[in-house]
């Protein structure tokens, strides 16, 4: 197995690329979603892109992954929630993938393979216990122990991102108050920004208003001196420190590693969310953590779900 | 195997006990710890007793398990910390122990054994994921993976009871703040009757005070309408659930299983402490996990303590 296929499936486009054994992006596309075309049609314009992405390549792949916003089931292998793709939930699509590629085709969620990713081929290679956080429009985890994903005991582990920080908090995307992701998350930021600058507070962030607000703009702003963007940047950058502490605390892990949008702000963030964690994680699980940024950066998605491919046909082939 | 020693070692006192490979505690004594008899005193007239244990009993044991408020070096097997008991700090324990008793003696946390004392004899008899916490002068945890206990990459898994629940909240033994055992332990309850009686708060819980006061107090004094009492009740059951949901959420368990003295109270706590983790859990990790009474009451420390002994002397023999 020289090479697998990664399928970096989103609500808008899907991303593919064929990945050497090394790590290497050998080779990549780009297709529309077409949420619309229904879980056959989707499943079968993804096929042709692959087809498409071999065939010019000129090589084979010896499996496929596919990485999902949403979750499977671990009894038939179907999606089991997607609230994006509505149309693939209880669509076998790790099967039909196979029958159209010929090859193994594994489906996993998205943050359990950039966890597979950086394990293989980025910051955890070598690592047995590490939690991968991504911090993007929400906070998604991937939990390893031993080695290999933890998929807890009915495959919904990692759900870290609603982990209640604010009793009676902020309101999260999830419908309950005071999760993790209302308070860390990129859009959790966006989101402040936008009712503070409706609220006329006083930032330089209006420029931004609202289509341009970003992350990159309130770390900018908040560097140039601006005090509501450095208000959101440190409290958002505190509660994704308290929210580590705790996953330190708890797991006791030999890293945490920050992927996701956020994680492109580099050592600044990396600094200060590491502070943050030390106040807030117990001395003696704290004393052997590291917490270090992901390393395959835009392309977690797609090599993490390679990196899927490669670590089920290995336990194949070591059965 | 037959029978092993469990040795449940607290400030005050060290339970002892001979279990059955069937879990029935056969025979049992106590006596007080002597902290201030220094390391070897206090090792030796443990071994004492456990050599009266079974002379009375005829009995032999297989080995000897031993639970310790505080951690153990993976290194060296020496006691890491211990803030009950200083003097055993860097004291190779179970080492000593071993030459004392002439058979294997294992060292491990207390609410480690105590998860593996449910596992082989209690409520989480067949399952491979579930985590055990125990409520009582602090919260600990042992958290069970693939059908053991989850170390973590040094020994340090499971400080549970520092997750960070309100930022910026009560003070924590642990001299941080916001700490779910500020909130959620009995012996959080208990400060904050006090602190509610020295600021006059109508409340018919004065009759306790300062030294009866209790969590069956205020458990008893709540459900006779007192409303200061159910305030101090349903606030700390409400984080009791809040702390049980983020474990859902993280580690998606077959169960989590509630032990230490809080879980004297039984079924009206089970039944608000479920309830308050299903409205902050996620419904998928949610939906599978069952919220339980810990089983072996009183005699977790000891049963505990015997069960590490029988599943190490087990994983030696499968070697």
């Amino acid at each position: 197995m020289n090479h697998t296929l990664g399928i970096d499936l989103g609500g808008t486009s899907v991303k593919l690329g064929l990945v050497s054994r090394e790590g290497a992006l050998v080779s990549r596309s780009e297709i529309p979603t077409n949420a619309g075309s229904g879980a056959e049609g989707i499943t079968s314009s993804i096929a042709k892109a692959c087809h498409e992405l071999l065939d010019k390549a000129g090589l084979k792949a010896a499996g496929a992954g596919i990485g999902i916003p949403g979750g499977v089931n671990p009894a038939d292998g179907a999606v089991s929630f997607m609230p994006n793709i509505p149309s693939l939930v209880g669509f076998p699509m790790g099967k039909r993938m196979s029958e159209l590629l010929g090859c193994p085709v594994f489906l996993d969620n998205d943050a359990n393979n950039a966890a597979r990713g950086e394990f293989l081929f980025g910051a955890a290679r070598g690592m047995k216990n590490f939690v991968l956080v991504t911090l993007g429009t929400g906070i998604g985890g991937g939990i390893f122990i031993n080695g290999d994903i933890y998929d807890g005991s009915s495959n919904y582990s990692g759900e870290i991102g609603h982990m209640i920080v604010v009793p009676n908090g902020r309101r999260c995307g999830c419908g309950n108050y005071g999760c993790w992701e209302a308070y860390g998350s990129a859009s959790s930021m966006i989101t402040r920004a936008k009712s503070l600058i409706e609220r006329n507070a006083g930032t330089s962030l209006r420029k931004y208003y609202p289509d341009n607000l970003s992350v990159k703009a309130i770390e900018d702003e908040a560097k140039a001196g601006d005090i509501t963007a450095a208000e959101i940047w440190d409290q958002a950058l505190r509660y994704v420190g308290i929210g580590i502490a705790n996953l330190v605390n708890i797991l006791n892990p030999e890293a945490v590693i920050i992927g996701g949008g956020i994680a492109n702000s580099g050592k600044p963030l990396l600094k200060r969310v590491t502070d943050m964690a030390s106040m807030n994680a117990m001395p003696m699980p704290w004393a052997n953590t590291r917490i270090l940024l992901a390393e395959l950066g835009n392309t977690a998605g797609v090599i993490g779900s390679a990196a899927l491919a490669f670590m089920k046909l290995q336990d194949r082939s070591d059965r």
